[in-house]
């Protein structure tokens, strides 16, 4: 026996966007233009047609998208959501015989032959669509009617490839000749700031004006301005629960806590509370919806640290032993993230019978700091919890909460990273901190812009972290701190650091690890907020072309230029909806003045290859008029080891 | 609520071999090692493990294949298949408890650290594993007792270490605690001749021994040891059935026969019969029968040319019109390939409603001539059919007969050659005919090779074919015809060409068409096919080289060397089971000698890098000692514009 389906003809496959075959839902953000895209074919040479349909979960109607060939059997249509939560998507196609038949006819008469014959088919199509298609019925009648009269050949071709007519028989096709692709997949739509957002890190007890005081959340308020003045609009804070008091952390990651020392932050909980409770010397938790407040009228979000684990005095360990898996001499083997040991910490035994309950209170703690304001957390060591949790998690609190977002601070191995991605972080982490040279920065973008990554992960790229001293800031000193910066906040559209060490570039490593020394992570610090440095006024000048360039709003427009200098990188972005261009040329040698040609892919950076045209260096000022792909740039790092360019035309 | 699996901690990713997300099998031959692979890990960094279990769909019980970790989360087992027909895998994976405590044990242990403890963890790890593998209950608390008895460390450890106890704790496992991963994949295993064969086309009828007369199938039986000297396993016959008697064409492809001319033969059908008709004049069924059967004693396999389309006086017009699409004139559209039109056929339509019965007429063609001994099919342009009605024959033909191979005649767009593979057909014809410069052939070799294609598109490369004469074969001349059967016998495992035209040279191209004048297609040729040519030569080398060097034996195997001549590509292929490796280097220019330094993978070769190794050249017998990765090659394209050696420790 044959299956039904005989007559459907047309074949749809490497459906796109699809993570994972479609287990998991891609990502875009309100107002992205997304394209929807497939392979779409016939057997032999008739036309086909398709279209997308695309509806959000809470709706029962499906938009109907009609799908454009592009190249080599490849369709694609555009598609912008203004609605957030979860859209899903479906494809039909069927063979487009009115357009076969037009092509045909047209040829022919072209040729001057005889097209009475075609004239004859081209009544039985649209006498066929009558009769398919009521509500149209009585236009397409007319249409054979004009055809039938008895008016020169170029009358009745000219009606027949008008575009009257081809809307009339846009709709006509046998349901047993359309195929439908067996699979729905879902977009999950967020808001703007998952896809574009500026963080800046630092810890609000070393924010007291008075050296030796402990910081509050008081403190932090007074640094706003300068926060906002730099352009930041995520203000990412280290845990701020009470900090555990067995097994403390000393001063430079020792053993042996002094009865001063303050132990790190990510030791969680003490017998004054944990998850839910804020360490006293910061203030109360009214201090804290104070500050979330007034964060906000700069444009601001503060972003919490969640770090699922416990100190040893952390009331969970009394109140759930359950949740933890104890040795036979009745300790619990610490948190470890090789090469790195906390010996500070508990971690969560995830395979728990309990497991439910865990789930649950974990839960909650992202809860609590929700209807406390918060709307981004940043998850610490994600890829030591089960991925399921995280699946689960991320997802209920997005359901009442699609505003919420998480960044996953995983540094690993690839397919880890990847999957907490897959499982719902909206942003992530990346190796960009140890991608130093231009091969290395060309592969990762590759990865992480034209490979499904683009549909699921997206990169934050941090040129240091309290954790995280790359080598290349340690001997490249200032002007290296600079030329991170521009490659983090140009490349990608999501980009952090952790100050104000970075604008003070500070970058004494501790011993040989890729650590700072006497690292604020167990000591308070007294910084001088406010002194000049070249770092922190091009970060400032950075962060302002940013948010009036579109183009660099994305990191999925990436398109490299090849140049003639590998110690030279260039690249451009291009926003097609609002014509921003820019052109980015970075120098990776932090110690020598390098130049070199650059070859521009004018096409994709929508540059009239004919016209000579501005680029204009947002960063010094400067302006050169270039003309056409290949262009010559020269760049001292002691001066300004990148041009940021917009094209001026 | 929370759904189930929350103790599942290890994901399974990237399975492979997947073909479109499971939609299609993968392919596979007999004897073939396969690696069934999969990227698995845990959160955290305890130890995983996996199985791949796998099966042929008439067995009921899963083979278990413990997965080897190799790289980066990536796991692999192999398997080969001694069973034609599908076989289904699946992949479970947990988290492996006894492996993580016996690493940490051995790293304390060896760090002269106390054990106590973790020796106490190990029995709890054994005595639950007792408690849930009542078969090996015994055996476990017979290690725990060891365990516990006064004993040193080192005795204890030397336990725990133990293939014995690993071979014990290897089946540990809660149930509830492994990923299954959620689908099951499919692989066809096909007779070996589906991924290594050597065709020979020629046309029957003209083989007789006497000029003006029309060849027979009994003239083929006089060719077949020359076939059989030449190495070849396949003989391709273009169609054998009646030839169309109206608007038959006539010389170099005119529209209208003088009354000598034979037609083509893919104009199949008239008064005499169809598709399961002989043309009189090759000789009776019986005839046909008896050379099948002669072929046999040669090891050699006659394929059959399918065309499902019929010349306007078949059977078929009269008998079932409604398979036609008629116009209002009282035609039917002739067929076309663009650009090429043929005049003397119909194309079935496969929109009629009366598709079921079509497709049971055309499955019931091959099944009469697999009646009469066929067991392969070479399928004229399968891309003007519809792409289900494929996978549907195919599948329903194969499904009783495993052992019959389909090859798809198909040169059109990428989209549509590689449905084709994935629809069912066992070989494809390829690019290659048109790929002549190493990017272009390294590139092809890629996609092919190394792409999700690997699994479901066997390659068989052609250097020419009766409609195609490429302009390297014009104006390179004998040297060409070498160099393009070097390469189409070394780089694919499965190739095939179009003689005697090849071996004796024509290469005269009708106009400006990539077409042989005066086609065999549409007149009766006589041959000298016992002529010496240096083309034939090679071919008889290269065929037996083939026969004798099982490295040559696959395409996917490949594995390219850099060189620091544009002209020269070099590659090698090696068998690992049989520890067969091949080294070839060919020269792509036709014209003039060539040499260069060439960059062995020798870790793929399996080539000790440290000792100098014998190089045999198998076409010409030179011999030379090479070391190491870098080696000069140095090529004259009138003496032999390749090498194909052997490599002889």
């Amino acid at each position: 026996m044959i299956s039904s389906g005989g007559k459907q003809r047309v074949i749809i496959t490497d459906v796109n966007p699809r993570v994972e075959d479609g287990l998991f839902p891609a990502k875009a953000v309100l107002g992205e233009r997304l394209k929807i895209s497939a392979s779409i074919f016939g057997d032999g040479h008739d036309e086909v047609a398709a279209n997308a349909y695309i509806k959000h979960e809470s709706e029962t109607e499906w938009a109907e998208l009609p799908m454009q060939f592009v190249i080599n059997d490849y369709w694609e249509a555009t598609f912008q959501a203004e609605k957030l939560g979860f859209f899903e998507f479906r494809i039909e196609a069927w063979e487009d015989h009115y357009t076969t038949w037009k092509k045909g006819l047209k040829k022919k008469f072209e040729a001057g032959q005889d097209v009475a014959v075609e004239i004859q088919i081209g009544i039985e199509l649209l006498e066929d669509a009558a009769a398919i298609s009521p509500k149209d019925k009585e236009a397409l009648l007319d249409v054979t009617s004009a055809f039938k009269k008895d008016v020169t050949p170029l009358q009745t071709v000219t009606l027949a490839l008008s575009d009257q007519v081809a809307a009339l028989m846009y709709a006509y096709r046998h349901p047993d000749m359309i195929t439908v692709y067996p699979a729905t997949y879902r977009i999950e739509i967020e808001r703007k700031k998952a896809a574009y957002s500026t963080w800046y890190e630092l810890f609000p007890r070393s924010t007291s004006e008075q050296e030796g005081r402990h910081g509050t959340f008081k403190d932090v308020t007074r640094l706003l301005p300068r926060v906002a003045h730099m352009g930041f609009d995520v203000l990412y804070f280290p845990p701020i629960h009470p900090i555990g008091e067995k097994n403390r952390k000393g001063k430079n990651n020792s053993l042996t806590a002094g009865p001063d020392d303050p132990g790190s932050p990510w030791a969680i909980g003490n017998r004054l509370g944990g998850h839910k409770a804020i360490h006293p010397e910061l203030g109360t938790l009214d201090d804290f919806k104070a500050l979330v407040a007034e964060v906000k009228k700069y444009n601001i979000e503060i972003a919490m640290d969640i770090a699922y684990q416990c100190a040893p005095d952390h009331p969970y360990v009394k109140e759930h032993p359950q949740w933890f898996k104890w040795r036979p001499d009745g300790t619990v083997q610490y948190a470890e993230n090789p090469p790195k040991k906390y010996e500070d910490i508990l971690p969560f035994n995830f395979e728990t019978d309990d497991w439910e309950n865990l789930w649950q209170e974990l839960k909650s703690v992202i809860e609590y700091w929700i209807a406390a304001g918060i709307t981004i957390f940043r998850i610490d060591n994600p890829h030591t919890k089960a991925f399921a949790f995280w699946q689960w998690m991320i997802g209920e609190v997005r359901q009442n909460h699609p505003e919420v977002l998480f960044l996953a601070e995983a540094f690993t191995r690839p397919r880890v990273m990847e999957r907490l991605g897959k499982a719902g972080f909206n942003q992530s982490y990346t190796y960009f901190t140890w991608r130093n040279t231009k091969y290395e920065l060309q592969e990762y973008m590759h990865e992480l812009t034209r490979t499904e990554m683009r549909w699921y992960y997206r990169p934050n790229f941090w040129p240091n972290t309290p954790d995280i001293l790359p080598p290349i800031l340690t001997y490249g000193g200032e002007n290296a701190h600079i030329m991170r910066l521009i490659l983090a906040a140009t490349l990608s559209s999501n980009y952090g650091l952790y100050g104000p060490v970075y604008e003070l570039g500070l970058n004494t490593p501790h011993g040989k690890k890729e650590e700072y020394v006497d690292n604020e992570k167990y000591e308070i610090k007294h910084w001088d907020w406010h002194k000049y440095t070249r770092t922190a006024e091009v970060m400032t000048r950075l962060n302002r072309i940013r948010k009036q360039n579109p183009a660099l709003q994305s990191t999925w427009n990436i398109e490299f230029a090849d140049t003639t200098n590998y110690q030279l990188i260039c690249y451009g972005k291009r926003d097609e909806e609002r014509g921003n261009t820019m052109i980015m040329a970075v120098n990776l040698d932090v110690f020598n003045t390098q130049g070199g040609h650059v070859n521009l892919p004018l096409d994709k950076l929508g540059i009239d290859p004919d016209r000579p045209y501005q680029v204009h260096d947002l960063l010094s000022g400067d302006r050169y008029t270039w003309q056409g792909a290949w262009n010559f740039v020269q760049l001292n790092p002691y001066q300004m080891p990148a041009h940021v360019f917009r094209v001026e035309q």
